[in-house]
């Protein structure tokens, strides 16, 4: 049994992974932090939380817990991440700050210095499923972006085959709690109601150079990806529709068969029929990405699905905590209960 | 550990039953019936759905379980029921086939002669939180309806204290999965969406007299309420603003106190501190019935919130089997993961 | 043709103001000012809207303009409205400035003293279909609450005939835009969608003494009356549910041709057949209020539906500047197009 | 002043046919065919349509209308267009019918044969904004598929210009109205609502070889595009993000002089400046296309979107009608009233 720390505990996320980690079977709740909330009991203004106690960040006693999870904005996230680990603790960061290895482009894409450059190179990349050996023995966790993971796990059997030849356009759909609670004219509920929109599409969007870089690292020569995000009128979930273009004459068998290899064993990873497509109603309020497989002459068409706030982001925390310790990777991370029914 | 055998398995109703029974501690699946779908797998429709074998309401060997929860239209339920009876099975039925106790409003409501009145007696109401006692011995339980359970859970303590004094008027509004799974022109995603509407309204539903029936066992007066239903664009929850008049000199915290000493150690209720009020928000995806209390002048305001698959229906259902059986009441029940979480 | 200002333009009511007025037969806009966007184009923000230039409050031509229209929060209205008269300008008020006739229960109600009790009295309440003939020669109109509009206009007739007789139960429903543009928590789509919430219950909204003076006014004893509103997860439109007890003895038919007596000849109210129920989709983007009457026991009960910015604000805003000149009351406001239909 | 005949006038695109006619200045309604609401007043089941009588198909006067709208389903269309063309009217066929040149192509993708062949030669295909003088001389219209019309008018500046350098990639998103009146599974609210679904992807969908045959009369080499239609929980709207390979060395700024010159004088296409991108709320009540260019490297971005209904259906039928008389193509199409403003 260890103890955790929670850093930004009334973010989407924060409250997510507060109701992971009541229920799980190995890991206590030490301290949740929140700044906007200090000194008020979470249920208070959270239906359906815990009468947690919430403490200023200032307050948090690092000495007392095994690890902290940060729910954070970049730049705040690196400062805790920081005093966390010289008190001697892991770190989970679920902000953007040790996603990427090189300070230049985080300067590029999140238009300030890095805090803390030196620390980049120690950060493991928490994308489970294929990076959980390093995970192991590591104490900085970068836990991946919602849509990153959305894209990569299912372009990952195509990498390591060596079939991607060419440009990989992605176009991603995601509901509205991807874009956190802090009320803004874009999340409204009358601007988003009966709306869809396109933003940050093609080669704008931060989440861009993570995939590429860990594209990159797995040998595609993939430079010129597209990736183009939009906003869908539903609260959670995340479905990309991503277009590889592969090498000739590889069927959809073959296809299917390579996908069922790769993941069989994977308890969050659901590999659709052939002809079967992943929509949000197969993951939402799951930790699970679903993927389905299509072809179309020489590109195959994946769509996958995944809840942006569980394998997209605080699911995904928890799978790589599981993984630090050695635990059953599925701990705390089974539901029980009405929410996997069709509604 | 008991068998248990669903019959009208993909029913929305039955699909929640499924999902809470694969994760009970003491009950396995037995069977599982459907019309439409025998023959299949149970997950091939379903998304997040376990991949069960359904059978034909036919091969169902009653002999192999020790009860069977019906999730039918009402008619057809009775006679399963009267079968499973028979076969030496305990019954929760979840439709209205034994809820009224008089044949002769069956049949004003229903439109049609009992099929089996001389039952009815024998049947137990199973609201749980008030009729537990009467449940435990019991082989045929009426399992409420969603309605009934939002309006007399709220009305019980007003009614056991003698405060209710003159009409009762029930403003109901329901998300669209208590309209049952096959399509019609009313459940159309067009029809649904930004829309609202009310029906049935009045003194025109079903559910009025099995709760005048309730109201009328527990000693009120209570025999012109009115209950006005309305359709909610949301899949779940149910919503009722109750407008209950009381005795002159009752103030709002002696009414807080009653309700805090009649249910302060039931698990599924939540009672909200004085001058707030239920939302859908506190309770879809669990098996909580929240209530909040106003008062205006001498009327009670209740606002009570429950998600109608789950305490309405299939979490009721098997709150019901935990108290048929002594087992402790939220076995199987009390959910874990990300479904607590605001979104 | 006359020339109108707008105050408040990229509120919502403002928005759909301005949408009204490019089409008006005898209206031109001759100032949009707007706090927030001052220097800007409108279209640039607002998709659908007219490339108006805003100007900011400080910079409007007041005696460039024959009438204005208030879209601007309480308390800052009055202020705008005192200068726009001495400029000689008619006022069509949409803030609840100048609704309520006793400064004493505007500082009850809204928390401060009202910025010019002496022009209360000059005020004309614009609930057009009941007020016109006042209204014809007034410089100030108070332009109706939404809730209220959707309450007055399906009471008036019972009050008329002296049929009420008791307390009435307002049950209101209204969608998220009745809450303005400005974000906050409780707008969020992510707090909104698949909820409902009922707030300010009981005698504590806002539109509960404007409701009840005019019924007052108009010889009602009403003096308990209950109003509880309720957010939809909608973006448009209010559907109030009335409970009202009438004197015995009279029925259905006798009650439906008092509506038909006294509402035939309105082009913006639309009266349902015996046993029809008002819905959202009768007038969402239309000037309508449909009333639909049913009766139980000696109680009616009204269902009443209204755009919340239409009839509940811009549309009736327009519907009184018409009667302020004489102009045919539909002007401006019997819209084309694919509106119409049934999605 | 002419009048024109409705087939199949319950059907989505009917209705709103109906909604545009019942304001157009040149054409009344002769009758309006429905097959299920055959002797039912429109109003009576449809709220805000106008109180029309609707006739059963074989009532049909065709020597009393100048043109029929077929709003009915493809095989059923052709059999009616063949009868109105006999009659002496003009045709504008909303169905599929008429829109492949190539009977085979037509069996292949609808499974019969086509009933009609020799006409297809003399059928229009109404892409109103590119192929408007054809069809002044036309007496049968096809009017063209939602999805295409979304997709041919933002590509076709790139193909004239011969810009076009490579296979096209179509994501496409639509409302649930494309899918029709008629309830099924798909369509039920619980199916769609939070929900998110992919369906008919790559080289699967009836509207492919449509947009492949207007790509080639163009003059592209086209040939093996891929279209992925998605299914979106809004009733209204197609939003299609277009990924267009073009020969290196063009920038955006050039791209848009090229589209602003094509599109300058259309009344129904809004060009967006560079970096901005098309949204559902540019275009829902509207005939309008909203066009978005971006640029990434070698591939042009663009959203194109579009009211299904509007100009995706019913409004260019009505465009084509007015193309076909020499009216004001804008007749009946430019909107008053609210629907203008941002809800």
């Amino acid at each position: 049994m260890i103890e955790v720390g929670i850093f930004g505990a009334t973010s989407y996320t924060g409250l997510e992974l507060i109701s992971l980690l009541v229920n799980h079977p190995y890991a206590g709740i030490g301290f949740a932090a929140s700044y906007s909330k200090a000194g008020e009991i979470l249920s208070d203004s959270f239906p359906k939380m815990p009468s947690l106690h919430l403490i200023s960040p200032g307050e948090a006693d690092l000495s007392s817990v095994d690890l902290v999870f940060l729910c954070l904005p970049h730049g705040e996230a690196a400062e805790t991440a920081i005093q966390a680990l010289e008190a001697g603790c892991k770190v989970i960061d679920l902000s953007a700050d040790f996603r990427l290895k090189d300070a230049a482009i985080y300067k590029q894409w999140y238009g300030k210095d890095h805090p803390k450059p030196d620390l980049l190179a120690d950060a493991c990349y928490g994308l489970t499923e294929i990076t959980r050996e390093s995970i192991s023995g590591c104490s900085l966790v970068a836990n991946p972006g919602c849509y990153p993971t959305s894209v990569l796990l299912p372009l990952y059997p195509l990498v390591q085959e060596g079939l991607l030849h060419g440009q990989v356009i992605v176009d991603s759909k995601s509901g509205v709690s991807g874009a956190g609670r802090r009320p803004k004219e874009t999340t409204h509920f009358v601007s988003v109601n009966d709306n869809f929109s396109p933003y940050s599409i093609g080669r704008t969007h931060r989440h861009l150079p993570e995939m590429e870089q860990v594209l990159q690292d797995w040998g595609s020569g993939q430079t010129g990806m597209l990736f183009s995000p939009h906003l869908l009128p539903v609260s959670r979930g995340i479905l990309s529709t991503i277009y590889a273009p592969i090498k000739n004459g590889t069927n959809l068998d073959t296809l299917h068969n390579l996908y069922q290899s790769t993941y069989q064993n994977e308890p969050f990873i659901e590999l659709l029929a052939p002809g079967k497509h992943a929509t949000l109603a197969h993951v939402v309020h799951t930790n699970m990405c679903t993927i389905g497989i299509a072809l179309a002459d020489s590109t195959v068409i994946l769509t996958a699905a995944l809840d942006n706030l569980l394998k997209g982001a605080s699911g995904q925390a928890v799978q790589n905590m599981n993984a630090i310790y050695g635990w059953e990777e599925t701990s705390g991370l089974v539901f029980t209960g009405g929410h996997h029914a069709s509604t």
